[in-house]
C-alpha cells in the first residue's frame, strides 16, 4: 500500500486535518513531495528543508519531518512556487521536488485548481483529491541542487538590547530601536500593559 | 495542577519534544504565553495569531492552537521580540502577551539567558527550565491591542502564470518572472530536472 513517510494516505490525511484544520489539496500533494524528497536519504540522516511558498506546503514539512519554522530547520522563501528542497546542512547538497505545470494536462481537476483556471465555486474538491491520489508523483519533477552558502549558516540573533521606545528586548543589529518601533508595528495599543 | 491550554506541563513538554525536537526554554515560556493569551476567549472562538519572532515561539502557537504557518492563521513578524498576539479576525481586537524584560530581575537564570548576559556554555539549562516553571506568568505582561486593517485581510495569491525562465507556476503579481528567477534563488542546479 502507498505510504507517505511511513503513514498510509488515510493516516496522513488525519494528520493534515488535525494540524492544518482541514484537508487542503496542496497538503496532500505536499505529502507525496516530501516522501519523494526524503525517501532516498540514509536512515537517520539529518536534513534541513526549504519551502518556496508559505501557503500549505510548510505544514506538510512540519507534519512529516523534524523541520519546523520555530526550530529553524525549515526556511520559507515566499516565491509562490510549489516546491520543497531537502538538503544536508553541511554541504548544501539536496533534492528539490516541485509540482511540474507541464505534467498536469491529463489531470483536468488538478490543472484547473493548481493553475487557477477553475473558479473556486466550480471546483470539485472530491474529484480533485481523488486525482491527486491517483496522480501520485507523476505530476512532480525533481532536480539535484546545492543550497548557496549564505543560506547554510544559522542566522544568529547576536547581541540583545532594550528598545528605548517600547522597553522590550530586541536584537541590536536591527539598529537603535526595534523594528516594530521603527515603523513595522502591526497593531495599535488600546491600553497600557498590565 | 497548572495546565497549559488543557495539557499538564509535562504533557506539553512531551509535545514540544515531539514537534520541535527538543525542549527549548522559549517554547516552555511560549506555552504560558499562549495559555495567557487565549484563556479568556469564549469557548470555540476563532482567532488568528501573530508572533513577533521567528525563533521558537511560532512552534508553541502551532502546537497549542489551530493556527499554523501553512494555513495562514499564524503570521510572523521577524522583530526579534518575544511576543504573541491572539486576535479576532473580524475586528482585529486582540491580546498581546510578551516576556517583560523589566520583570526578570529576580530570576537570574532566565534573565541571563533571555537577555544573553550568560554565555551559552555557562548556562544551567536544568535551573533555567525550573525557573521558567516557577516564574509562570509573573515574567509576562499583557496589553490590549487592535491589529491594523491592512494585516487583517487574507493575502490572496491572485492570478497564476508560468515563469518564462524556469517554466514553473508563480503569482503574476510578482512581475514578468518569478521571484526566484528574478534573483532570489537560494540554490544552484546540479543537474536538469527529471
Amino acid at each position: 500500500m502507498r505510504e507517505i513517510c511511513g503513514y498510509t494516505v488515510e493516516e496522513y490525511i488525519h494528520l493534515i486535518e488535525s494540524f492544518h484544520g482541514y484537508l487542503a489539496p496542496g497538503l496532500l500533494i505536499g505529502g507525496f513531495m516530501i516522501d519523494e524528497a526524503t525517501r532516498e536519504l540514509p536512515e537517520g540522516e539529518i536534513f534541513d528543508a526549504i519551502c518556496e511558498t508559505r501557503v500549505c506546503l510548510p505544514d506538510a514539512v512540519q507534519i512529516l519531518t523534524p523541520c519546523t519554522v520555530g526550530n529553524g530547520w525549515l526556511k520559507i522563501f515566499d516565491f509562490g512556487r510549489f516546491a520543497v528542497t531537502v538538503f544536508q546542512k553541511n554541504t548544501g547538497d539536496g533534492l528539490r521536488v516541485f509540482v511540474d505545470a507541464q505534467k498536469l494536462a491529463q489531470w483536468g481537476e488538478i490543472d484547473g485548481w493548481f493553475l487557477k483556471k477553475t473558479a473556486r465555486k466550480e471546483q470539485n474538491t472530491e474529484l480533485l483529491i481523488e486525482q491527486i491520489k491517483q496522480a501520485d508523483t507523476t505530476i512532480l519533477s525533481r532536480q539535484k541542487v546545492r543550497i548557496k552558502e549564505e543560506h547554510l549558516k544559522k542566522q544568529k540573533t547576536g547581541a540583545v538590547g532594550i528598545c528605548p521606545i517600547c522597553g522590550e528586548s530586541y536584537p541590536t543589529r536591527d539598529g537603535e530601536m526595534c523594528r516594530s518601533c521603527a515603523g513595522g508595528c502591526p497593531y495599535v495599543m488600546l491600553a497600557d500593559k498590565e
